[in-house]
């Protein structure tokens, strides 16, 4: 085996960007992060990994909610931007139009293709210096344009990919196969 | 603002697809999931969030350790046949050569470009139908080829990426610019 041990280190390929949308003092602030995965599908949740240090992590506990806000290749100095600085230095409420939904304290980025408002289900401290969030997807936002039959279209929303430790954003490629069905033409191997 | 409600949904673009690996009963099983993100830097840490009628669930509880195998393009057939069939019907442990590392039980697979071995950190039943199980990550595989500058290289990888929803598989593409450092230009905007 030409296999070896090599650095550990926090590996996984691709990851999403998306901004974490919360309110800090009355104030609309953004935050990218690509640790997050989706929890349950009935109902849906998503879960981030976020620092204690974030001001965000502050803004999602007093309010018990969050936006999950989808990020595309046309907002990428934007999304980038928002992760060199902190709300704690700048107002981030600014860098795109602001929405809210029912939640009325869950900020929404109009720009993004697709919203998710999320309420705050559990919090668990991971011991080491994140908090997992796990939020129930209360509503889901979109343009049309972005669609096909009625979900999310992941061409249409032609997503920023994210490569960690290397840190470098990159677009979708071709198109491999279909889920779930390819995996047949092992039987036939 | 043309923002409509939308069917609300597991949505989240792009995941991954990583095969976890778990001896169930002293044989190795590998089961696709895409509900994965890392949850620390420091230990590095990741997380998965899997359904309890899962065997790999019951697999990784009983040995406390468990394997993330990442897939490639050229492993799109044997990766989405682990999908469609359950270890409780077939034995997968044959799909791909199957080494061991130094937990002695976490399966991995050979054919992947990298392999993380992990020991059961924490398990949170979400209490809705899925244990979110997180590992610390205690050792990495990889052939050199994989790598720059002995990190692994998402380019040489050539990972499998899924959009769920609509159940495609898709390949990475184009380079769009470097984190933290392309969003310096929303200042000169």
């Amino acid at each position: 085996m030409l296999k070896n041990k090599i650095k550990i280190g926090p590996y996984l390929y691709p990851m999403p960007v998306v901004l974490i949308g919360a309110l800090i003092e009355e104030r609309a602030n953004f935050m990218p992060i690509a640790w997050t995965c989706i929890a349950e599908h009935k109902p849906p949740m998503i879960l981030i990994s976020a620092s204690h240090t974030h001001l965000t992590n502050k803004g999602i506990k007093e309010n018990q909610c969050f936006s999950v806000n989808f990020t595309s290749e046309d907002m990428v100095i934007e999304t980038d931007y928002c992760g060199i600085k902190s709300g704690k230095d700048i107002n981030k409420s600014t860098v795109f139009k602001v929405f809210y939904g029912d939640l009325k304290k869950a900020p929404m980025i109009n720009e993004s293709p697709i919203n998710l408002e999320c309420k705050v289900d559990k919090i668990i401290d991971n011991q080491r210096g994140h908090d997992i969030i796990i939020g129930e997807i209360v509503n889901a936002y979109a343009e049309d344009k972005y669609l096909t039959n009625g979900i999310p279209d992941i061409k249409k929303l032609n997503p920023l990919i994210f490569s960690m430790n290397d840190n470098n954003y990159w677009k979708l490629g071709e198109h491999i196969g279909r889920a779930w069905k390819i995996g047949h033409q092992y039987e036939s191997k």
